[in-house]
């Protein structure tokens, strides 16, 4: 195999992103391959550092375009300096959370008109695409409990109230209803071996047909 | 007067930009005029964050398309949160760099697409222009051994090669020479003195044409 695949693993919070993407990593290391952990917004040194900025709760008044373009700026840093050279490795990249998100926060939930982002997105990207999205769904209300019981603090964009995680919802799932080929759902409202199960087997399924 | 002013000050490094700046704030305050001093990128909380992942020497590795995007992420909140209120309220803001700097820099001396950066530019600014830009044109030689003489320590973007601050130079006057309606080109090369009365005599002249 000369190139890698780029996997996404995305939806609401406390869906249970970070056990299905662990899970993942020790399927494909199991069969030999070699497996990169990434996330957006972040995943390189620069990145990360955008990452602070969009995240940080002290600064409410950030302007959507502003959070829609530290993104971009992110993502573009991401692609280039970690993501490509990564799949030109033959590695397998698997991110917590991707373009799809943007999408889902920034137009469906937040309003931000579609071809704004989809011009910064195609910005970003340059042409990139993953290989797959796999969307986490759940019940916003049943996420914010999961990560309530959790404990953690949250950050500026965690704390949108419920309305706006539904839009979000809704966001993943018509992005996947519209592109098929590179997005499956998985009801994350199961047990977590049985939400883990059916994400490796949507994998398997995407390296077979290669 | 119901609306404030915009004015940019821009140029070469080392071409004495504070200088003017202070300059023409002492001039337009003793004419009773409220005066806001900013500068990009940066100028908002979130803005000067952002400024210092921009500038951070210790990455070089960031992508031309990231650098664009972060000084777009900045401009857009500068003028949402601190250009459009103040001029709004009938001050004048000055402005240390503004947008002919990211086609000096980016397009004309680092090579980015026009189209590009004229793309995310637009979407920073939403329809805004500043009253007018103050280029303060040097020889880049000159303006290095300035800033050099000063003694401090050199950024990301001033570590940048002669050639480059050359290119950079030319996209000032090409711009200029393009909008001269909005653009005035000080020669920076005389005295201080002479170059701050040569500014003030430009603010006067747009003062009086309104």
């Amino acid at each position: 195999m000369s190139k890698g695949f780029m996997l996404v693993c995305d939806g609401s919070n406390g869906a249970g992103k970070t056990t299905v993407i662990k899970g993942i990593e020790a399927h494909l290391q199991s069969k030999g391959y070699e497996v990169v952990l990434t996330r957006e917004p972040g995943g390189t040194e620069i990145g990360e550092k955008i990452r602070e900025v969009i995240l940080d709760p002290s600064t409410p008044q950030m302007s959507d375009m502003t959070e829609l373009m530290l993104f971009g700026a992110a993502r573009a840093q991401h692609i280039v300096e970690k993501i490509k050279p990564a799949l030109d490795a033959g590695k397998i990249v698997i991110s917590d959370r991707f373009d799809a998100a943007t999408f889902s926060f920034q137009h469906y939930a937040r309003g931000i008109d579609l071809e704004t982002i989809k011009t910064i997105n195609d910005l970003a990207l340059s042409g990139f695409k993953p290989d797959l999205n796999i969307i986490l769904d759940l019940d916003p209300k049943v996420g914010l409990q999961r990560v309530q019981q959790r404990g953690e603090g949250m950050d500026r964009l965690e704390v949108e109230k419920l309305d706006f995680l539904n839009r979000a919802r809704e966001g993943y799932l018509a992005q996947a209803a519209a592109e098929p080929e590179i997005f499956t759902v998985i009801d994350a409202s199961f047990s977590k071996d049985e939400v883990l199960q059916r994400c490796l087997n949507a994998v398997d399924n995407l390296f077979e047909k290669v």
